[in-house]
């Protein structure tokens, strides 16, 4: 038995009704005051989908507004990038956070994020959680329900981003959210499906010739070669381009020159039709 | 010449039609993690509205999420409490922000506020700066257009509460927001209409029956004797009864007592009635 | 084989001849801002150590002078009682840190602390981790050694203090400190000498004779009895007393008292002889 | 009457006997965990003395002993950039502190750095406020005197760096301190002495070779050419290097050749001979 055989190939909610099309997605905003990072402007044009970083390990409100409006601007799908509140650490070490904690965090950064795209003219399409809670919450199913219920709460046609094939999804299916499995081009991937971590060598694709013929490889036939040399069967909705690449928008731009190349249409994820909900202004009861 | 004929009596819009009727508004959720403040539970039961602190000076995501609930059970108006980013100083220490700051940390605060209402089914229904933030928006108006912007460009039917017969309500009316003048009870004001400030002795009333006289007099007969000694008019939509008194419970049931003896009626503010805004949930373009 | 067995008995370099002595310790400073924590003053008069709070999970600035100078006048031994980053969480929340960030950060609130000790005519005796980090140090080698390599760059004479017979000792040991072995009068122990968690019920032990007849064994018999019902080898050169309990001074005064009675001297944990070190004010090279 | 008589020529106290040197300082240490600022490394070869950030405007505890360390091997005066905390404003926002709260955050970022100094067998040399706290200090004596009072409570033999002719050396003259005028290289000044804020255009000397003459007129003749275009006279002690510019290493390393040039010797700032000062290691009393 392979290791193909070990993770069953998921079917995403969102699928758009065939391979033919797929979400690229890039982090953004991640600058805070003083400090800039990424090429946000230049990345952009390359996206269907922004997750734009809400307070907690980067981006402070007026990098929000301007990444928002940048985003809106450019007609890409806007997405809330929740975090573990760890600036000094970018949200890449893992907190031992309750659950509670977990849905109220999420919960508070969805809102800000929303309020600036309902001000731009806009509307929050999905969220995703960011460095150590998206890898916490892609392993732990308590923790995974917590993000999903607080994304739901606050409107439950929006799409919930994940880990493919792991309990992100999950979690966002059991409190029928549509969900959306993410897989990436410049990380490498373990047997067991997880991302193999950024402290060992060679976690990162750097090449970009590489990581454009693994992304193809996911979105096409719906395979990843693993770190130990294995093929994992992976569906994906969308494809992460790393906006802290010092190449990024290279990268982007190969990238999206190769799945044009290879007749795949970039669009965003597609939202549930919108269950009838309580206006901003209505007043409740 | 007096000092009452210096102020023009103001006139609110969302004044409720006879002097009969008054708001009791109250800072809420001012506790941070392991630190608590305030005894909310108790308070509650004798206002009509409460401000609760959005993260910046106070309040949690977790704490924000338990006093929405809290005040949504009540039933009383619930309003964003926003704030300077001022943990240390619980927001009381002036900073110099631009307008655009201003306005980012505003919408953001709002924003993140309102989706803790929308999960408990209630609905945001007013805005108010919290201390330094409060004292510098009465007496600047790009700031206070700056905040008063942000309320409008997140929710035009919110109303924006602000020192009485200062430069917030000013703003706030430029921008076509229905807007709340306050007044305090328990804080001696001086002949000009502005706070004693907390560092001189006798700012606050600690008395509770001359607090309530205070307020009895602005309330009915719309003056207040300053510090100066001189007789103020004071047109006032809203009376602020502070939740860090240590007496804050017992000072709220007097207040409300006396205010029933006097045949006043306590009830919320009334909001705009809601311009066709888009839903939480409703693409735009 | 008992549990008794599997421990065996830690002799401290700190050992001050004899099982007549014990430090008692209690946590401080843990205000922050408009937030108090705690009645200092009251414990102060009962312990013969403090560990004040360092800015990282409590203690801002001026909190720490003034706890500094009360320590100082008090004359009891002064500590820094350094945390994980993390206010919101009171640095009760474990976080993944590199040994890097883990020296670092500990250096960081040492000097932090030492500069009011020295401001106020003291010095500083002791080092204790808080919280999350205490926790995570009695486990982890690693981290152990990183926060011992820390104290040992800051001054060789400082005391590490640690959970009885935990990693952090022994990491304090490899460093050539002097280490104190701490244990708690109102803590439950596992049968594997761990602290029962905090969110276990039963953790706490709430009724103060219990907790004074456990300090009691300890100091005296030099045993602890465990959750499991077993009996624990377990020697203390420390006691702590919790600060954070709304009975700490009474619970601090009735453990004074039960020593006394049983004619335990309380007294500082003794330092080494100090090296010759570099004076604050002298040129290195 | 010019403006050249209204600003009395200052004699510092740490005058080296001469015209001819110079100290050249550069802020460093400006990172903040995953966000990088300056080419620290690069400037560090052509500088006298180094400002380090101390954790409130940049500088995470890792960043700050790496930053020591490179400054220690590199052999520079090492000094303490003390700053108001305002992470998110980089430390430029004027904040309403009172003077407790300054003198309590002034010692504290001095003793976080000072371990870091001992740790790497350095040893602190002087202290500098950074941005809005360093403005504020040239203009209000109370603040000034309250930061004056924390370098000489953590050592006396510290130097205290200010704004040429400003209060905050005027606070150091009173507190005993040795003090350091500065001057810009790169910034426009005003006709009272006072630099042309950020705000406005002009306010910094884009270009290098301006800048350079600026250095050597202040440095060689001991006047300025105000941004009203009259002459100034303006003694310096030390001039900055601001490490923010995108061309830093390149203007520092411009500077110093053209000091050279000028026979002029580019040399830390003399310290005071030490008072017997209490051992890091040594009990007081």
């Amino acid at each position: 038995m392979t290791e193909y055989d070990h993770i069953p190939a998921v079917h995403s909610e969102v699928s758009k009704g065939g391979p033919a099309t797929i979400d690229l997605n890039c982090d953004m905003g991640e600058s805070f005051g003083a400090w800039t990072m990424g090429d946000d402007a230049s990345v952009l044009a390359h996206v269907s989908s922004v997750n734009i970083a809400c307070g907690f390990h980067a981006g402070d409100p007026d990098t929000m507004r301007r990444t928002v409006d940048l985003a809106a601007r450019a007609n890409v799908a806007i997405g809330a990038h929740v975090s573990l509140p760890d600036l000094q650490g970018f949200g890449r070490r893992e907190m031992r956070v309750s659950t509670d904690e977990t849905y109220a965090m999420t919960l508070y950064q969805i809102g800000a994020l929303a309020g600036f795209a309902h001000a731009a003219g806009a509307r929050l399409h999905h969220v995703k959680p960011h460095g150590a809670l998206y890898n916490m919450a892609a392993r732990d199913a308590a923790l995974a329900d917590a993000i999903a219920r607080a994304v739901r709460d606050f409107d439950p046609a929006l799409i919930l981003v994940g880990l493919a094939g792991s309990e992100l999804p999950r979690a966002g299916e059991r409190a029928r959210l549509a969900v959306a499995h993410e897989a990436f081009a410049d990380r490498r991937y373990e047997s067991d499906g997880s991302l193999t971590p950024r402290r060992e060598a060679g976690a990162v694709i750097e090449h970009i010739d590489a990581a454009v013929a693994q992304a193809l490889a996911i979105v096409r036939d719906g395979i990843v070669t693993t770190r130990q040399g294995g093929t994992l069967a992976l569906h994906a909705d969308t494809i992460c381009v790393h906006g802290d690449r010092t190449d990024a928008a290279l990268f982007a731009r190969r990238l999206r020159e190769a799945l044009d190349a290879a007749k795949v249409l970039i669009t965003p994820l597609a939202m549930k039709p919108s269950p009838p909900s309580p206006a901003m202004g209505e007043r409740v009861g």
